[in-house]
C-alpha cells in the first residue's frame, strides 16, 4: 500500500486525489472475506446457493445464516459480514412489506434491490458511520417473471442471469460465464450453483456445509432440505459425508 | 502532488491556502474515473447517450444504469459514482413530482437542474460528508422547447448545446464541438452522440455498451430498443457484434 | 502487531485495507478475557454453566453474574466485560416482555438471540461508541423445543448444541466437541458443562466458583442450589472445599 | 507561507495568535480566483456588469451565472465559487421576498445586504462548515434612491460608488477610481463598467464574454441583450467578434 | 507504560487490541486517589465509615462529602472524584424516590445498586464523555434484610460481607478478611471499620477525620455523632486529639 | 511562541496548563488589528468616536461600520472584526427591544453590557465555534445618567469614565488618563475622542476617516454630521483635507 | 511538565494514567490567576471581602465584579475567570428565586452550594466545553445561622469557618488559619478579612482596590461603601490614598 492510499482511507465522507473511496473499497474486501454464495436465474424461477463455514460439528449449520427469506417471492444470499448482512436482510423485510400494505401486490424484484441499494449508498456519502461489509444476491419472481439482482457496497444495484458474490466470486463468475445456459431447467440450475461454488477449490461438500433455495412462481421461496441438498451433492459427484450430520 | 495539497483535501468544510475545494476537485476526479455520458440538444429535443460498461456477458447490460427518466419529459445521463448518480436522480424525480403538483403543469429543465446543484453544493460547504461524485446531464421539453443541462460536483449547473461527462470528456467535447450542428435532426444527433462517445478509443460497440435515449415534445422520454441502437451503431460502421447478446 | 493495524483499529467506522474491524476483533479479546461460560443442549432442555472469579472471600459469589434469567423459560450465560453483558441481559430482559405483550406468547430462543445480535452490530458500525465486550449464550424451552444460540461482539447469531464462550473457550469446545452426546439427560448435561468448565486447566472448584442453571419445560429457569453445585462437583471429583464456605 | 500560519489554518472556529482567520482568507483567495465582476452607482440607478469565463463554444453563456435577479429592483453581481454564489443568491431572494410581504413595499439595498453578510459571517464563526467563497455586489434602486454594496466573504457589508470583485480587482478598483464620474449618465456608466473590466489584461470581447444589467427607478432591473452589449463593446473599441456567437 | 498503551487511552469509546477498556483503568485509578471508605455488613444491619481529608482546621469536616443518606434506609459511601460522587448520589437518590412512588415500598438495595451500576457503565461505551472516577458501597436494609454492594468505574455491581474502595484498598480489605465476624454486633462492626480505615498506615483519627453511619431496620440511615466517634476511636487506642475540634 | 503554547490553543474548550485561555487572548489580537474607538462619558452623556479605514474614494465612508445606534438612548462603538461586531450588535438591539417590551421601559446601560457580555461568555466555554474577535464600548443614558462600558471577547464587561479600544488603544488610553476632566462639557468631550484618536501616530483626518456620535438625555443617540466633524477637527488643528470628499 | 502529562490534558473526557482530570487542574490555575477573594462566618453573618485589580484610574472599580448578591440574604465572592464567574452568579439567582418559588422560604446556603457545584461537574465529564476556570465563596444566612460554602473547579462544595480562593489563597489560608476567632463580631471579621487579603504581598489598598460586603439576619447582603472601607483600612493601617479616588 503506498503512503498515499492511507492519507484517504479512514472515512466514508472522503475521496482520495484521484477520486476513490477506499472505505467503500475495503468493504468489499469485507464482502471477499466471506465464503461465497450465488445467484442463478432460469425461466422457471432463482436459485439462490451459498457455502457454509461450519466452525464446529456442534454448530447448528442452518443458523450460519447465508440464505434469507425476505417475502413469499422474495429471497436473499449474502456474503461478507454476516451481522451487516442481516441488518440489510430486516430493512429488505420491512420494505417489501410496506410495499405490499401500500400497493397490495407483491414488491418487484428489482425495486427492492434499488431500495437496498440506495440505503446501502448513505453509509458511504455521510462520516460517523461505515459502509455496509456485505454483498447481496436478490432474487425473485413477481408478475411471473425471474429476476436476480445484486447489491454491492458501494449501494449500487445490478442485474445478473448468474452471479456470485464473495470468497473467489471470480472464479466463479467465470465458471458459470462458461456453464450458464438460459434454458436449463431449476434442478440443473440447482446443479449449476453448487458445481460453482465447487469450483475455486475442487471441494466437496456435506448436506451441512451448503445451502441452497429456490424461487419460483409456484412454491415460492423454498429452501432445499437435507436430502435433496445431499441427493444433488452425490450425483454431482460432490458429496462429502465425512463433515457433521446433525443439519436438519 | 505537493505536501501543501495534502494538508487541505481531507474535507469538504476547509479551503486552501489558494482557495481551493480539493475534496470538490477529487469528487471531479471520480466523474472521470466514470464512462462517459453525452447530451446533444436539436430542435427537435434532446439525446442523451452513455457508453456502459459490462462487467460480463451474464450481467443485464440495462441495469448499469447511466440513463434515468425523471419524468415524462425529463431525463438524466449520469458518469461517475453510479450509487451517488441514484441519488440524486431520487432526488430530481421527487423534485419534478413536486414541482408539478405545485404548478399542476411540467417542470422546465432549467429549474430542475439549478435545484439539482442546489443540493449537490450543500454537500460541499457543510463537514461531515463528502461532495457527490457524479455529474449529470439533465435533459427535456418543457413548453416545447429543449434544453439540456450540466450539473458537477461543485453544484454549478451550465446549459449546453452538447455536452459530455466522464472518462475523456475533454476528447468528446472537441469532438462535440467540431462536429455539432444546431440545424441536425434527431437521427443525425443520435448519430452524433454515438461517433462522440466512440471518438476518445475509436471504439466500437455492441448495442449493450451504449445506451441511448430521446426526449421531445411528441414521444417525451424514449430509450431506444437495442435494434434501433444496433442498426445506428451499423451504419455508422461503430457495430461490434462480438459483444454481450442478450441485452433486451 | 503491524504498522497497519494500528492505522484501522481506533473506532467502530472503520474497515482495515484487507476488510476487517479491528475494534470487533478487540472486543472478542475482551471476551476471552473473562471467565468461560458454557452452554449444553439436551432433549430435556439447556444447561447454562459458568466459572466465577471471586476476589475475595467476603465477595457474594452470587453477586458475580454470570448467569442471568431473562423469562420464566430463558437464560443468558455471558464472558467478557460485566457490566456490557448487564445492559444487553436488560435488553433482553426488555425484548422478551415487549414480545410477550405483543403475542400473548413466551418469546422463542432464536427470535431473542437474533434480536439481541442485531442491538449489537448496531455498535459495530456507527461511530461515537464501542462495541458491546461481551458473548452471550442464550438458553431455553419455547414450544416445548430446547435451544441454544451465541451472540458475539460482532452481532452474528449461531445455534449450538454445546458452546463455551471466554477464557480458553477454544480449549472447552474441543471437551464438548469430544464428550458431547446428543441424547445426554439433564443431570449428565450438567456433569459435562462442569467437565468442560474444569478442561482447560484440570481446575477444581468450590461450590463457589461456579454457577449452574437449567431451563427446563416442566421447571423453566432453575439455577442449583450450592448443595446441588456441591454434590455434583463431588461426584465428579472437581471439588475443592478450601474456598469461600458462605456461599448461598 | 509559515508553518504557523499551517497550525491555524484549518477550521474557522479558531483564531491564530495574531487574532487572524486563515479559513476566511483562503475564502477571499476563491474570490480572487473567479472572474470579475464590477458595479457602478450613478443618479439614474446602478449598473452591474462581470466577465464570463465560456469553456467551450457549446455552452450557454448565459448561463455562467455571474448577475442575478433578486428583485424587481434589485440585483446581484457575484465572483469566486459559483455555486456558493447560488446559495447566498437564493437566501437574497428569500429575504427580499419575505420583507416585501412584511413590510408591503420594496426591500431597500441597503438592508438585504446586511442581512446577506449576517448570513455569510455565521459560516465565519461555527465549526462544521466552510465559510463562502463568493463576494457579492449587491445593486438596486429604492425609493428612488440607488445604492451599490458589497459583502465579502468574512459578512462586512460596505457601499460603494463603484467597486470591483473577483480576479484583479486591485486593478480594476484603481480604474475605476481614476475614471469614476459621479455625473455620469447611464450609458456612460454601462461604458464605464465594461472599460474596467477590460482594464487588467487589455481583454477584448465577444458579447457573450460579459454580463450587463441595469437597475434604474424607471425599468427596474434590466439585462442587456447582446445587441446591445454588443454596440456598447464596439463603441469602446473593446469588441471581438471571434469568440461564441450563439449567445442569446 | 508502553506505546502501545498510549495508542488506546484516549477515550471510553476504544478498545485496546488485549480487550483493555484503558480509560475505566485509569477512573480506577482516580477512586484509588481518594481517602478510604468502608462497608460492614452485619445481621442488625450495615456499617459505613470513611476517612476524611481535612485539608484545615477551618474547614468542616462535615462539608467533607464521603457518606451520603440517599433514603431513610439507605445510605452510600463513596471514594474517589468527590464531585463524580454527588452525580451519583443524586442519581441514586432519584431513582431510590421514584422506585418508592411505583412500587408503594422502600427499594431494595440490590436493585439500587443495579440501576446506579447501570448508569455507570454507559459513560463507558459512549464517547463524548469520560466515566465516572469514583466508586460507591451501597448499604442499606429492606424487608428486614441488610445488604452491602459495591460499584465500581466500570458499572459492575458485586455484593459484600465488608469492602473497601479507594486509598490501599487492598490492604485494608486484606484487614478486613482476616477480622470480620459475620456474628458482630453493630458497635463491633463500627469498631471493625474503624480499625479496617486504620490499618493501611496505622493511623489515629481525630473525630473528625472519619465520618461514619450505621443503617438498621430500627433507626433507619444514622449518622454518629462527634462524641460516639470520639468514644469509638478512644476505646480503640486510635485517638488523636490533636485534629481540628469543631466538628459537629 | 513556545511549543507549549501551541499545544492548547486551537480551541475555546481547553485551557492551557497556566490556566489561560488562548483562543480568547488571540481574539484580543483581533480587537487589537481594527482601527481604534473610543468612548467618553461627560455630565451630559456620553461620546462614541471612532477611526474609519476607507480603503477607497470611492467606497463610502458611513458604511465602515465603527458606531451603531442599539436604541433611542443606546450607541455602541466596535474594534475588531467587523462582522463579528455587527452580530452582536445585532443581539444587543434585539436584547434592548426585548427589555423595552417587558418593562416598559429604556433599557439601561449596565444591563445591556451584561447581556452582551454574556452572550460573548458562551463562546469561549463551548466547543465547535471561536469567541467573538470584537470588543465594544457601550454608552448611553438612561434615568438621566450617562454610563460608558467595555465588554471584551472573554466576556467581561467593565465600565470606565473614558475608554478605548482598537488598535493601539493603550497609547490611547494613557492620552485619556491623562486628559480626561469629569468636568467638561460635550464639546469639549468630542475634542478629546478626537485628539484622543489621533494620539498613537499624531494623525490627521479627513472628515471621512472619523465617526462620531453623542447621546445625551436631551437628544438621544445622535451622528455628527460631516461638517460637525470638520469643524471639529479643524478647531482641533486635525484636519486633513486631502482625504475622501464625498462623505455624507 | 512531562510528554505523559501532554497526552492527557486536552479535553475534559479523558483521564490520565494516574486517575487526574487535567483540564479540571488548569482550570484551578486559571483561579489562581486572579485576584483573591475571602469569606469569613461569624455567628452574626457571613463577611466577603475581595481584592480588585483596577487597570486604570478611569475605570469604574465598583465594575470590577467580584462580589456579587444572589438573592436578599445570600452572596458570592468570585476568583479566578470572571466571566465564568457571571455565568454562574446567574445560574445561582436563577436556582435561588427557583427555590424561593417552589418552598416559599428564601433558599439554604448548603443546598445553593450543592446546586452550584453539580452544575459545575457536569462541564468536566462532558466533552464540548471546559470547566469553569473559577471558584466561589458562597455566604449568606438562612433560619438566622450564617454559612460560607466553597465550590471549587471541580464541581465540589466544601464548608467553611473563613475561607480564601485566588492568587497566593494557602498564604491567605495560612492567615487565617492564625487569626480566625469563632467569637468575634462583624467588624472584627471585616478586619480579619482585609488583613488577609493584605497578607501575601504586605499590600497596602485604596478603597477602590477592595469590595466588602457583608450578610447578616437583620440587614441581609450589604455592600460597604467607600467610606466605610476607607475607614477601615484606616484603621488596619492598611490605607494607600494614592490610588484611584472615583469610586463611589
Amino acid at each position: 500500500m503506498e503512503g498515499d492510499q492511507r492519507a484517504y482511507d479512514r472515512g466514508t465522507s472522503i475521496f482520495s486525489p484521484d477520486g476513490r473511496l477506499y472505505q467503500v473499497e475495503y468493504a468489499r474486501e469485507a464482502v471477499e472475506r466471506g465464503s461465497a454464495s450465488v445467484g442463478v436465474e432460469t425461466a422457471e424461477g432463482v436459485v439462490l446457493a451459498a457455502r457454509r463455514r461450519v466452525r464446529s460439528p456442534l454448530m447448528d449449520p442452518e443458523s450460519v445464516e447465508k440464505l434469507h427469506q425476505v417475502d413469499g417471492h422474495l429471497g436473499v444470499a449474502s456474503a461478507g459480514n454476516a451481522a451487516d448482512a442481516r441488518q440489510l436482510v430486516e430493512f429488505a423485510r420491512q420494505t417489501a412489506q410496506r410495499d405490499r400494505l401500500t400497493y397490495d401486490e407483491p414488491m418487484g424484484v428489482e425495486p427492492l434491490a434499488k431500495e437496498i441499494a440506495d440505503h446501502v449508498q448513505e453509509y458511504t456519502q455521510s462520516g460517523g458511520a461505515r459502509p455496509f461489509g456485505t454483498a447481496l444476491l436478490v432474487g425473485g419472481v413477481a408478475d411471473g417473471r425471474p429476476a436476480l439482482y445484486e447489491t454491492d457496497p458501494s449501494g449500487t444495484p445490478s442485474a445478473w442471469k448468474a452471479a456470485a458474490v464473495g470468497r473467489e466470486s471470480a472464479v466463479i463468475r467465470e465458471f458459470l460465464e462458461a456453464e450458464y445456459r438460459s434454458d436449463a431447467d431449476l434442478d440443473a440450475s440447482v446443479d449449476l450453483a453448487l458445481d460453482a461454488l465447487a469450483a475455486p477449490d475442487d471441494a466437496s461438500f456435506s448436506p451441512a456445509d451448503v445451502a441452497v433455495a429456490t424461487v419460483t412462481a409456484e412454491s415460492g421461496y423454498r429452501r432445499l432440505p437435507t436430502d435433496e441438498r445431499r441427493n444433488a451433492l452425490d450425483s454431482l459427484g460432490l458429496l462429502d459425508e465425512s463433515g457433521s450430520p446433525q443439519a436438519s
